[in-house]
């Protein structure tokens, strides 16, 4: 099902989210007479966030957006002609505007669908077409993909810890702009949290929206107990009680009163949150509280500053906490708040029109990009769980299952059970040709690959044997070439 | 001048652009009957980012757009009426969508022009009108506030390393969002920064834009010679050249050639760009091969993950670089991505219309929000830097110049030579009523304001002797009361 949002959320042209080097650069590719050589590029992660051992790749839905609105209007050539360079004269020709003013995207694009399992190196997208297209959108996509493939992954980390407990995003106040909170709203509900307190992004993506009180309302009245039944007169099927205004153990002995008045008027105390304090003790405290005063179904909700790290500590400590409201660190991904995506060229052709494989060399044979027009193939074993990933040229398919790992120092020969390609195709010149799923089906394919991955007794991660031998000897060969 | 930018970023409504629980507090306000009891809150924050010792105030400008689009509409309302507590019934009654539907911002709004130094625990911006409005534009000011704050800020710490040289913002491709990149953009050009590589911010604000080539430029083409004099063929008036695709040496001194060729046909090489190596020893060699080529107003510029740090230890070790490109680190504040800026309640009246003074308890003194209708007053010395800071209270104000540190320990007498009130009127019932300065405007009367700072020999902070002792009393107070 294509599902794309009917409303944009921006109002104008986005064509002009780049960085002039890449308009610099078409005008050069232009001039050269280079531009329309066809090229292949990949965007991708070197090393996996936080630390960690997986990634959720997101933000496909609104790269398309970006893609498909792709188009230069009068206002954006407008601004581009009046740029000057160092001699007070203008950057850009006539020739060039009138070029920039009648391209419409024609290139193919491929790319992992969201949700899914990425892993360092291999391609979150690929594309294909003129030297010129490629480079013009290199900048949106690193940026959009880049960050909701951040934001999904640190919320993958973030529910790994709560155990089962529910995670809900409350990260809208210290986001980082409007849409960095929407963005980071629905990647993290890709990634797995039940819920965001946003409501502008439950009503745009259709995630699950929560919230009850903050100490504000507390203070408005004379007393706590007071708070209390003032909120649950109004809105008695929404009921968590803050509970650590002025003193936490007080707090849920007021909370437990009102939840005896709820009971007799026919409604359900739905729990307790916790946002400050010793929150081990006081949720063991609280349970015990809750449990003695018949509200076993009464949840507790944690927050304050939490991640996955302090979560783990709670959950070590025997915390008795059924859901996290986790905000800062997820929604900013705080202790990496950028996943260093990159976007580089594998192959471009020559005035044959044969293709010519290109690497970006580095200092070590890991951080070198891999040539070629890659496909990642990912193999399942017996059991059912992702068992292998090879990273592949279909400009040259691999003829044996065998794999070499990044770093060039260990071949593997895969058993081919069952293996599938993972990047589909998105754009066929310029146009979709993907259904783009629905969110809820993009999170719980997620769900779905992080156990049929975290249930695998081994995984092994490579590069195709052919593939390697060809990078290997293009890396020889510039080692030589090059003083 | 007013300088709203005349065609929104956003499309839809963004007033549920907020936390759930501000529109359930809300409907809890309307039905104990005290929605429109007259409110004043502050939002501020308690620590300076970045363990410095200042702060610019940023992000005003898109507040006010927001507040002026301010209004639920039929898809607002409808989106509310579908949401349902655990009961499985509505939320929210259809009396208060009326209520909702019918609702006109009308507070006053007074906030720091953007631009102005700011510090721990002075209000950024002051709202004063319905209990309900108040808290149902919390979390997008918070949202819009803090982010540009931070970013402001960044800049002006990167820009103060960078002595004089220019800096360049070049976060777009690992910015957090869309939005997170165009908010940043601005907010860095704020804080100090002298242009952006992003063309859409330059569009739409007015930021000098700037870019050249990337790595690409040069796998394009057989040699990097090739490549620069190519790119000098095309872009005669824009040459910096990226010299480290291969050799840096080799490329500095390609980057030579072409400019002597540059120079032949009447133009200038611009300079050459590091982005990788020892950037210390490799700008000094540079600007040694430059000068003596002739070149000495070409300009070295540096890049490659920089933030203010490793800037200082560059230029600690003699780097020659006049220009620094800086990204991730500026954009995302990658050190500490989220400001912890905080709303809360200073008073409210009773049903008598009577102000009741509000404060938020906490263990510590200096994280006890403070009381009353808060305003800032900032004095000037003798030589007409800034010697100190007065937050008093507009309801009660000072009558003496004596503050008190917020730590409550040190008490001074300030010389009342002169000195101004920073929270200027924003909003009155609801209009707009203020000037908003140019970008270029704001740019400057932050660097004017951060040079009266950093010069002044002495500087002091804190609460109005009166407005000390009246929380103090509160303190106090609630400590008896509260178990």
């Amino acid at each position: 099902m294509i599902n794309l949002n009917p409303t944009p959320l921006y109002r104008e042209s986005l064509s002009l989210l780049t960085d002039l080097y890449q308009l610099t650069m078409g005008y050069g590719y232009v001039k050269a007479g280079i531009a329309e050589r066809e090229a292949i590029f990949h965007l991708f992660f070197r090393r996996y966030p936080f630390g960690g051992n997986l990634a959720i790749a997101a933000g496909l839905q609104m790269a398309v957006e970006w893609l498909q609105q792709f188009q230069f209007d009068r206002s954006d050539l407008d601004f581009l002609s009046i740029l000057c360079g160092n001699d007070g004269h203008p950057l850009f020709d006539d020739a060039y505007l009138r070029y920039l003013s009648d391209l419409r995207l024609s290139c193919d694009i491929d790319a992992l669908p969201e949700g899914t399992l990425v892993h360092p190196h291999q391609p979150l997208l690929r594309v294909r077409g003129s030297l010129l297209q490629g480079q013009l959108i290199e900048t949106a996509l690193l940026n959009i993909l880049n960050f909701q493939t951040l934001i999904a992954t640190k919320a993958a980390r973030v529910c790994q810890a709560a155990l089962g407990g529910s995670v809900l995003e409350f990260g809208l106040r210290r986001a980082q702009g409007i849409d960095g909170a929407l963005s980071a709203s629905r990647a993290a509900y890709i990634g797995g949290c039940a819920a965001t307190s946003n409501v502008l992004a439950a009503k745009r993506y259709g995630i699950p929206v929560r919230g009850t009180h903050a100490h504000s309302w507390v203070m408005c009245f004379d007393t706590e107990l007071e708070a209390f039944e003032q909120y649950a007169q109004a809105m008695p099927n929404n009921c968590i009680f803050l509970v650590d205004t002025y003193d936490t153990l007080e707090g849920i002995k007021n909370a437990i009163r009102v939840g005896e008045q709820l009971r007799q008027r026919g409604y359900r105390l739905g729990g307790i949150r916790l946002d400050s304090g010793d929150m081990a003790q006081l949720s063991i405290a609280a349970r015990q509280l809750l449990d003695q005063a018949g509200f076993a179904d009464a949840r507790i909700v944690a927050s304050n500053d939490l991640d996955e790290n302090s979560i783990a500590d709670l959950q070590a400590q025997g915390a008795q906490i059924a859901v996290w409201g986790v905000g800062t660190n997820l929604v900013t991904a705080a202790d990496q708040p950028a996943l260093g995506g990159v976007y580089k060229l594998g192959a471009i052709k020559d005035e044959q029109g044969n293709w010519e494989y290109r690497i970006k060399l580095s200092e070590t044979a890991i951080k070198t990009s891999n040539p070629g027009c890659l496909q990642v193939r990912r193999y399942r074993g017996a059991d059912g769980n992702i068992s292998a990933d090879m990273l592949y040229d279909e400009l040259d398919p691999p003829t044996e299952h065998r794999i070499v790992g990044y770093d060039g120092a260990s071949l593997h020969t895969i058993s081919p059970l069952d293996y599938a390609d993972l990047l589909i195709p998105v754009l066929r010149k310029g146009s979709l040709v993907a259904e783009l799923p629905t969110l809820s089906d993009i999170r719980q394919y997620a769900q779905t690959q992080i156990a049929a991955y975290q249930a695998a007794l081994h995984f092994r991660c490579g590069l195709a044997h052919n593939l390697h031998q060809r990078k290997t000897n293009m890396v020889n060969q510039h080692r030589i070439l090059r003083p």
